[in-house]
């Protein structure tokens, strides 16, 4: 008779996010309060703590209901141990996070990293609902993502699957370095930074673009000066577009997803990107990997990772 | 006290070589007939009956000792439902070999593509033996491969996944088309028949190279050559190992895997190989990704078809 509820937390270096979920992934409550990570690692826990009992508090359920808590952390974690290992934004080092929750929530609790997290959120209860094996690829400032394989997020060997942005497909010749340190990855062309370095690159040059009278270019002046024809932007976010199709193409041969999921800022882009970028992946992919596979935007926008935390607890 | 033994079928165009593994997947006796693919599918299948009886009669097991059999099949397989799709070299269309074999045999059977049970016998048996995550690449006349993950072989959405020798690795300018229809698959310069090409074409070019002398170059040829200082052999070779590498580092930030395992008739090209693919792989992959993965031989060689397949019943 009780519905059982979820609480996921997405845990940023100024914010903390919390939302109530059911078992469908459904988000009913949200709630918003500072991590004041400059107060200690003792202060932020104890916040995500009162946030958490908050929310349950000032809804219509019961503590008793709550069936666990997930969180989304950007850094370096030990995600079966729990342990966030160094997340600088967040000012920790080796805090083993779930073990302190779970003996002061007394719930069972779940970290996993805030790409993985988003993925999970847009597979279980967005666009990719219903769907068991997809593949998300968030474009913001760098390219994120993660591998939802039989529902539940792929870890690897040593929880670093799922680096979609750091797949290599810019061939050596036009090749840039990375922040990874490595030469020609997906993140330095397809993301928001890949594209406005593009397209101030195209106004050193003298290339004729509106571009040119914006004082300083951001992603969506891109997609606008696009909109309106503008070739030159048109070329940039075809490209961004051409190298996401390339590793579309490159995911599809591994591993034969149901659905690319694709978020984030330059997502935003909306059909210019992804009909450049299906029509790139029909062409680099073997024709049986594409049948019943489709290419989506996804659909929770932000609430993705609160939405994939609370999911944690029922897909891992 | 009675020991579980598990029977592999290497279901073949001109032989069907089947084999008894126990638990631990030591091969402990092997036997070979004719497919006789020529009489049809009931003889067929007869055979693979009558083959998987005679072994286990013939070991010191009994019938009962037998916990079930697998068998690895060249062509399109529904995995799930135990069908054979199409699978021209043994004249099978739609042919529901699990049940029918379960039938005949009263042991639960399992089937999968000969590529996927070669990955798993040397994930189970092999060179990964312990390992939970690793991707296999055999590079022969085409390049096959196969993901496991948590142990087991990773299937995607319609079974598909794992097809390692379609990366699309080969920028634009150089890339030749491969016989899935698509440019640049890594298939078309790792495997031996890229191998072998790029050899034609140097010595139609007029390289000064050893292999001029040689009647009709088989990949053997370049390695030998490359072994006693050939340059142009050399090249080839570097070529390979540095598109293998591409596709190896790709699939690192895809996957993070623990292992790679690079076995087939080019893996015998042995350091020449594996010190270039190592090289480029350790240039092409943050470092993160590095720590703790190794790239090492197969060491199954044609036995890991058997053992991957009796290794289908515990690991599916």
């Amino acid at each position: 008779m009780s519905e059982s509820i979820y609480v996921g937390v997405d845990l940023g270096g100024t914010t903390i996010k919390v939302g109530i979920c059911n078992a469908e992934g459904q988000l009913l409550h949200t709630y918003e309060g500072p991590t004041q990570t400059d107060q200690g690692v003792d202060t932020v826990l104890g916040n995500i703590e009162k946030y958490v009992r908050l929310i349950v508090e000032q809804s219509s359920y019961s503590w008793e209901q709550l069936q666990g808590v997930g969180a989304g952390i950007a850094g370096f974690l030990n995600v079966r141990d729990g342990v966030v290992v160094l997340a600088p934004n967040i000012g920790f080092r080796d805090v083993p996070i779930q073990a302190i929750l779970e003996e002061r929530l007394g719930k069972p609790v779940k970290i996993d990293n805030d790409a993985n997290v988003a993925a999970l959120g847009e597979a279980w209860a967005g666009a990719g609902k219903g769907v068991e094996h997809c593949v998300c690829f968030t474009l913001g400032t760098g390219v994120g993502g993660g591998i939802i394989m039989n529902g539940k997020i792929y870890q690897g060997f040593s929880g670093m699957a799922g680096e979609v942005g750091h797949i290599s497909v810019v061939p050596d010749l036009e090749a840039i370095q990375c922040g990874c340190g490595k030469m020609g990855c997906l993140e330095t062309v397809s993301s928001a930074t890949g594209i406005i370095r593009m397209a101030n690159d195209a106004v050193e040059r003298g290339d004729r673009t509106s571009l040119a009278a914006v004082d300083k270019i951001a992603a969506k002046d891109v997609f606008d000066a696009a909109k309106s024809g503008d070739e030159v932007s048109l070329r940039i976010i075809g490209r961004a577009a051409f190298y996401l199709g390339k590793a579309l193409a490159t995911t599809a041969a591994l591993l034969n997803p149901e659905m690319y999921i694709v978020g984030g800022g330059v997502s935003k882009a909306g059909d210019i990107l992804f009909d450049e970028l299906r029509q790139v992946f029909a062409k680099l992919t073997p024709e049986p990997l594409q049948r019943g596979m489709s290419i989506v935007p996804a659909t929770l926008g932000n609430d993705a990772g609160i939405v994939g935390a609370a999911g944690l607890i029922l897909r891992s």
